[in-house]
């Protein structure tokens, strides 16, 4: 039994190599490497996917786990077993030499739409993203079950059990609570003054600000790095080697929210258990598990009056010419103020589902085939003048906007929405546990972090998110925490 | 025939990308990788050497390779088969289960050289250094001919066809020639003033003439970047992806000569055949034909009284205040100085490859067993006081400066003598070929880059050093010419 748990270690353990060389393959695409290399690590990429799909696939891997079954070994162990066990299934529903040349495409793709997006110029990406979406298309059909549509396949891979079905009765809800919220705060009219978020603020001094929030929120820097790209996100090779980016840009409120939203991803993932490290349960449990953790601290955390009290003289002290004759209330009612743009990860908290949900319909639209690659920038804009009143000025505020399609993540948006409502659920069921403010205006965010780490973070893939939802807050999902969080916010903020 | 072909295509590139993935871990956590991130690297770089080692040593390659064969091909996909095979029959000589864990342990023993280096703490390097011998000297044991040295076996790694025999003799010449030269010139004891290259140069205008300097020598940096580590190195994914580092401290010469060295290798790599790249064939021949390069930028060109015509004007608007009244003849001389001391890659020209042979005698003695890793400091520190006349304050500045014995890089340093000699051979023969020193007053580096391309960088492994030597110079290896070179350089200089 020993050796062949030995065995069926290292093999895993092969795979997961594979993993983290992609992982950071990728990160150094993002953040580093010269324009030149691209095709040739797109063929890197491609080269090593195959391994991993070989290696995972394989017959004697197959042997192995069914040897080892799920007997007698400790609980980290057997969740390991269990997501390799559910990512060879998934695998082996998908034909070997379209894995490699998929892994080989995303790679161009996300260099593509680079480039496209610095061009303002849709066309550059459109056939790349076409392939991405005939691709993801078959790989889902491969794996649906019967009966089930193609979005529905994707979606299952972000997010467990949040099909169309449910997902059309929560945007539902959404809009019908936020849509006439949004109205009243427009028709009020009220102007909160946020001109002083812009303007004058320094790289250097944003950087310094960067790595103090990360580390008063509770980033470990030893376990981890900051890094800089076009589009901020957060990677983790095992829960020791944790990376985020950031960008600057001339609104301080930008690269700021940012950091802090990655953050709520990074410590999710440094807080995995160790007994998981590198192994397949080693993750985060789910995209909207992990959204709910960066909203959470970008969120409620981040955007709290409470969060400002003792750290706003520090940024005060960092800009002192911009924000010298600012007080800490003006500049929670700034970064709060509702303004519907065309950007998602600009967007006020209020707005901000209705840029998932217009990214929602069109995906689900795409996966249907009732949309094509080509009509995806008009609808996107009509959509954004429908919902949010604003129409994008080009490409690159438009349609280009987001890397996920040219990663292939059809299907992770949803997670953004679903992310904000488990983060609502959660940061309610705190507040009855726990003085959140208290603990904020102390700036004891090492306690909301344990406690996120101790009914969270450790468990990795070792639960769901359903599980971890029902077994912390003692009940189901709810979007109405959601709802009713956003209504008191900015009822009250705007006196509505 | 075909699919043989493109069956071994694959297989290769499958290595090639275990290798790559390799060399990015390297860089990565020489230039980015958090402090925690270590032992799990090791790990992953373990697991990667284990698949990369068994698919070189595997029964499907073997059959494969021959059945392609030497036929037919165009000649880079022979040079590469050639060079895969001789891998092959390298790796094949080592046991499988010490491959991988040597994989390992070199990315931790490089951590703890870094670590022990700034604590200035030779025992918490010791014990990996112990280990890395071990492991090296069993190699060398599993490769070496009948009745060959394990330390020639170890510089065969690194430069084909120069065994301790040769290396004897060539050290001894120079011994013979440089150090009654050094010796007059002390007696001489002409003080050339240096002083102004030292305090107040800003680490950002360091980093601008930095990236200015590497352009002008001709690195492309769109198809490389630049970095920072402890200890400056160039490495490279294939030649559109080629990386080197440097460090800034408050020597402006230490970092400026730094960055050209490693733009010689980067030049290298960089000049390699698109046909060769991720091929086993597609990097520089041998270390020594490397360290021709990087030390032919550096001083050849780098320290020549040309080089700086077109070029110290730029210098002075970055420091005015530091070479404000320093005229171009002061700089030249300064940055000529011969001054014996402690640190091998601040050495001036002269002493450098006095700073070598302290090295190749020690290795000498650590691979037959006359030396013990205990002994290292104490005889390291002997020898500088008996060839230099200086003696090391402490291990940081002595036996823990360099990191190649950390990477398992025992049999590398003779590279970097044997490199100058080349380097030395090579700029006399350009100069019967060049008007170098007009081609450097004018600024045209592309003329010399090219040439330099044309003769020895295309080729990558194609052909070995002493082949490139002989087609390019008519001769063969000849260290008359570096003894000849330093004497008429630093006999003038000095006037003696």
């Amino acid at each position: 039994m020993d050796r062949i748990w030995e065995e069926l270690r290292k093999l895993l353990e092969q795979a997961r190599a594979l993993e983290e060389a992609g992982i950071l393959f990728e990160w150094d695409n993002e953040t580093l490497a010269p324009p030149e290399a691209v095709e040739y690590t797109a063929r890197t990429m491609e080269r090593l996917s195959e391994m991993y799909f070989a290696l995972m696939t394989g017959d004697r891997l197959g042997e192995l786990l069914e040897q080892c079954g799920d007997r007698e070994r400790p609980e980290e162990e057997r969740a390991w077993i269990r997501q390799a066990e559910k990512k060879r299934r998934e695998l082996s529903m998908i034909p070997a030499e379209e894995y490699g040349a998929y892994a080989g495409l995303r790679a161009r793709a996300s260099a593509l739409w680079a480039r496209a997006r610095k061009n303002k110029d849709y066309e550059l990406f459109a056939p790349a993203l076409e392939e991405i979406l005939t691709f993801k298309k078959r790989f889902a059909a491969c794996r649906a079950a019967k009966g089930q549509s193609l979005y529905d396949a994707m979606l299952e891979e972000f997010e467990e059990g949040f099909s169309t079905e449910k997902l059309d009765r929560f945007f539902g809800l959404l809009k019908r609570e936020l849509v006439p919220l949004l109205n009243r705060i427009r028709e009020k009219g009220t102007e909160i003054p946020w001109e002083f978020l812009k303007g004058g603020y320094s790289r250097e001094g944003q950087e310094k600000l960067a790595r103090f929030l990360a580390e008063y929120v509770g980033f470990d820097f030893s376990r981890g790095v900051m890094g800089e790209s076009a589009h901020p996100f957060t990677t983790a090779l095992h829960s020791r080697d944790v990376r985020f980016t950031t960008h600057y840009d001339d609104r301080v409120d930008h690269s700021l929210f940012s950091v802090i939203h990655e953050c709520g991803h990074g410590i999710y993932e440094q807080g995995i258990s160790p007994l998981l490290a590198q192994t397949a349960a080693g993750e985060g449990t789910s995209m909207g598990m992990h959204e709910s953790q960066s909203r959470f601290y970008e969120n409620m955390l981040g955007r709290s009056r409470a969060f400002w009290e003792p750290v706003y003289p520090r940024l005060r002290e960092l800009f002192p010419a911009q924000l010298g004759d600012i007080g800490a209330e003006e500049f929670f009612r700034a970064v709060n103020r509702v303004e519907p743009g065309p950007i998602r990860i600009e967007a006020d908290e209020l707005t901000y589902s209705l840029h998932i949900m217009i990214r929602y319909e069109l995906e689900k639209g795409l996966a249907a085939g009732e949309i094509s690659v080509a009509d995806l920038p008009g609808l996107w804009n009509e959509k954004y003048e429908e919902y949010l009143g604003v129409r994008p000025k080009n490409a690159a505020e438009g349609v280009l906007q987001d890397i996920h399609w040219s990663q292939g993540s059809i299907g992770y948006f949803p997670s953004y929405a679903l992310g904000s409502a488990f983060a609502a659920q959660i940061y309610g069921h705190m507040e009855e546990e726990l003085d959140m403010e208290g603990l904020l205006r102390a700036g004891k965010l090492d306690v909301i972090r344990d406690y996120l780490r101790d009914h969270i973070h450790r468990y990795g893939k070792m639960k769901g998110s359903r599980e971890i939802l029902l077994e912390m807050t003692g009940k189901e999902f709810d979007p109405e925490y959601y709802v009713k969080y956003l209504k008191n916010k900015f009822g009250r903020l705007y006196g509505v």
